[in-house]
């Protein structure tokens, strides 16, 4: 894999001189056009053998293109912000926008490398953080994002001549590089570990370019020029991919859905109602206040129909607490910055640190529902969204994230009647609009989006609770309960 | 200030309870009107004596009203990138934008009463505190903010009370204050130290309300009525406020300027140049290696005529520097997140941590230069901007922030070669447009602009450094040194 990057490639500094110039008024032809296009972000992810030139190409890029549209970013030591939440937050938060460059150094494949290389994890553990890896970066190019990935390469012989020399440089020793890479045994497992990371992570979607570091002039023409052709081709395929086939799901054969199996006769009278939420209310603000929660955080997804009832339910949840334990966030359409960046992201930068609460008055399941529904985005890209939601809400359970979803249903009748309530209250008619009149025409295909939606996102880690609202205190109590039991199963994992 | 608060004041469970209906629709209303208008934010800040009741109001507040609407925001300990930041940071990054409301627990009252509770400091550093809040404060409703802020009281004796009585509440006492203050000396200063910041920080446009935290209904009812009030009063305040009589400002009778005061014939040649800008490239990447850098960070705002040179002038400094070291913002028009946030918050959310060096290429001043001379923005507002951004860039000084402030001054005729010039190469063509030939013609405008500007915005602890730009040469190098000094100087005041 690395063969041809340890022969020595070079070239002289008349060909190196000769030909920078007309690169780089390329490259910054091509930056602007990315600008004006402002149609996809372009992630460039530097890793490789240190002392192989990484800092100094960076630094180069940055003087022959505008500066000013390049995010250089730096993954070393998490901050306290970062290490409460999913590992994949600090990533998120760094993404650039449509239009810009970000080049993000010690990336997630430095800290999968570094922790096998020294021993943290064995191969199985690096096998997830590569297939991690894999899927992370195949959602962002369907996203529209072009990712290139550059491994600076050296072989051992090399590397430890130009740590010699850096050493014995007084400009530049103090960028020398940490010690133990002064140690043979320490390049040969990187080289190793590196080589089963690109093998597995080379797709076509973002391959990985290995460059000799070698020699500077080289190093930096081949950077530039792949670069170059990089976003040159990205500027050119201005139509949309993955709009071609997708493969139908299956429907029911038999008329029988999940939602036609709830009984929505469910309901509790007022006197048990009083009792039930009363003592579920205190059992979740108890949960909350738990030792055990500082290990945890508490996400909770409310989807339904509309007039569901799902505003009322969440008002039980909060009433619950205190205001200071938890977050209410409604999504409605994205804003200017969150069309920047791919769909996840504006919840991603809403994600609950350990010990905090977040509610979601609608949320990520927006594109498997209304964008479906609505046709906001192609086939492809709802398709696409059940895995990209799955691996998400995995992120997050593997962070100790617990993660409760709730699909609030009623019948027809149920909501032609609250709608026709709303629209006599006076604090109430906000509630309604012309577009829910217009969504209760769509009634099946909306009855099939959540079908398909609870089918293919119900997961042992995130399971989907569907809830006879019909009778509004059955729904609030079935809620409240639902998420003191989903704490209480997780809480009993701790050891005692 | 607070006798009417000791005396007892209640009321009776029926007349609340048939209050209560009327008062959560109407707040209710006046909720979703908010939403709707979007013209302005709602900061609510809590106060006061511990155990008056402050999170039973906020909680109930929750119930009464939309919780999906408010956000509740507590600052107790600061993380680690707060804490690398202006003190300010943290508040800045929480506001609500315009149509939301943030309730504010723990914010800047309460960590001024806190430290000098507690003899952190004495009552000099008080006052200082005091000014600042205020300074913020009325920034914050010129932008048009409606702030409401409630002190919550008891008299010694009812806080003795009620303390124990929660305590002796199983379902409570887990809330239970801190235990300093069930000694008598902390309720006495605090009120003392208390008293003085409420008078002084009761403004026409923001007041204080003092609220008997003794009895739920009175308390309830009074906050609930007094939010409902200034909510219904601020939504029917349509007109623009502040738009009234703009004082002068004075013009030169001597026809003398500042910008016409310099020597625009100032030049390097090419061997001075080369020299000089290598020697001031290494002392700058020295500096920000240097230790004490760690105590600072850097900023350094980039202004000029159009095509003056700054983005060349930028990357010399860029050059000079490991990419990771800096981030380069590009100020271009506000998002429609920005525009929901006070002026300033866009350039907060970018200040850098210690440590760190961020170049604005454009940046706050756009409020006195272009949104001035093209009205954007009223006469009132940007003449309250000289004083703002002296506000905020003390804040910044005060941090450990180095600001440095360039404006790249070119004569009419260079500009005009340049407008040229940009206009024959391919590449350079992005950097012209119509807009640039337009502003050409308010050459003169600008120039006055300018000279209030920097008359009115050049301090000590940021000054303005006008850079003699026909000669880009010229322009690079003072640039450089500029920026070299300023660090130099904000070290040399360390002690050895």
């Amino acid at each position: 894999m690395f063969e041809s990057a340890q022969i020595g490639h070079s070239i002289d500094k008349d060909t190196y001189e000769a030909e920078v110039p007309a690169l780089r008024e390329a490259l910054l032809e091509a930056q602007y056009e990315l600008k004006q296009q402002a149609r996809f972000p372009v992630i460039v992810l530097i890793n490789g053998i240190e002392g192989a030139g990484k800092g100094e190409t960076v630094k180069l890029l940055n003087e022959w293109m505008d500066p000013r549209l390049i995010e250089v970013r730096t993954f070393d030591q998490q901050t306290d912000e970062e290490l409460a939440r999913p590992p994949a937050w600090r990533y998120w938060r760094a993404l650039p926008p449509k239009g810009r460059m970000g080049v993000f150094f010690g990336n997630w494949y430095s800290q999968m490398l570094e922790g096998r290389v020294h021993g943290q994890f064995k191969d199985a553990v690096l096998d997830q953080a590569i297939a991690g890896a894999e899927r992370l970066e195949q959602m962002l190019c369907e996203e529209g994002a072009l990712i290139i990935k550059f491994w600076f390469h050296l072989s051992k012989k090399q590397m430890k001549a130009r740590l010699k020399a850096l050493r014995d440089d007084p400009l530049h020793n103090w960028r020398i590089s940490p010690l133990d890479w002064q140690q043979s045994q320490t390049y040969d497992r990187f080289v190793r570990f590196g080589e089963r990371v690109l093998r597995r992570t080379s797709r076509d979607y973002a391959p990985w370019h290995v460059v000799e570091g070698v020699d500077p002039y080289y190093r930096s023409l081949a950077v530039g020029r792949i670069l170059l052709e990089s976003l040159q081709a990205a500027l050119a395929n201005t139509p949309p991919r993955h709009q071609g086939n997708v493969a139908p799901l299956g429907r029911s054969i038999d008329q029988k859905s999940l939602l036609g199996a709830l009984d929505m006769t469910l309901s509790l009278d007022k006197k048990d109602y009083a009792e039930q939420l009363v003592t579920e209310q205190a059992r979740l603000a108890g949960l909350l206040r738990d030792k055990r929660m500082r290990r945890h955080a508490l996400v909770a997804v409310f989807e339904g129909n509309d007039a569901a009832g799902k505003g009322g339910a969440i008002r039980r949840v909060a009433a619950a607490l205190d205001p200071r334990q938890y977050r209410i966030v409604p999504i409605a359409a994205p804003t200017e910055e969150e069309r920047a960046q791919p769909y996840l992201w504006r919840f991603w930068r809403h994600i609950p640190a350990r010990g905090k609460f977040t509610i979601f008055d609608r949320s990520w399941y927006g594109r498997v529902l209304v964008e479906r529904v609505e046709g906001f985005c192609s086939p492809a890209d709802w398709m696409r969204a059940y895995g990209e939601i799955n691996d998400f809400e995995e992120q997050l359970s593997n962070a100790g994230v617990v993660v409760v979803k709730f699909w609030l249903a009623i019948d027809q009748q149920t909501q032609l009647e609250r709608f026709e309530e709303r629209e006599q209250i006076p604090f109430k008619r906000y509630k309604i609009t012309e577009e829910d009149w217009r969504n209760r025409d769509k009634w099946d295909v909306y009855a099939e989006a959540v079908g398909d939606m609870v089918d293919r996102t119900s997961t042992e880690i995130a399971p989907w609770t569907l809830v006879e609202a019909n009778d509004k205190r059955w729904a609030r109590v079935k809620v409240l309960r639902t998420i003191n039991q989903a704490l209480e199963a997780a809480f009993a994992k701790h050891k005692k």
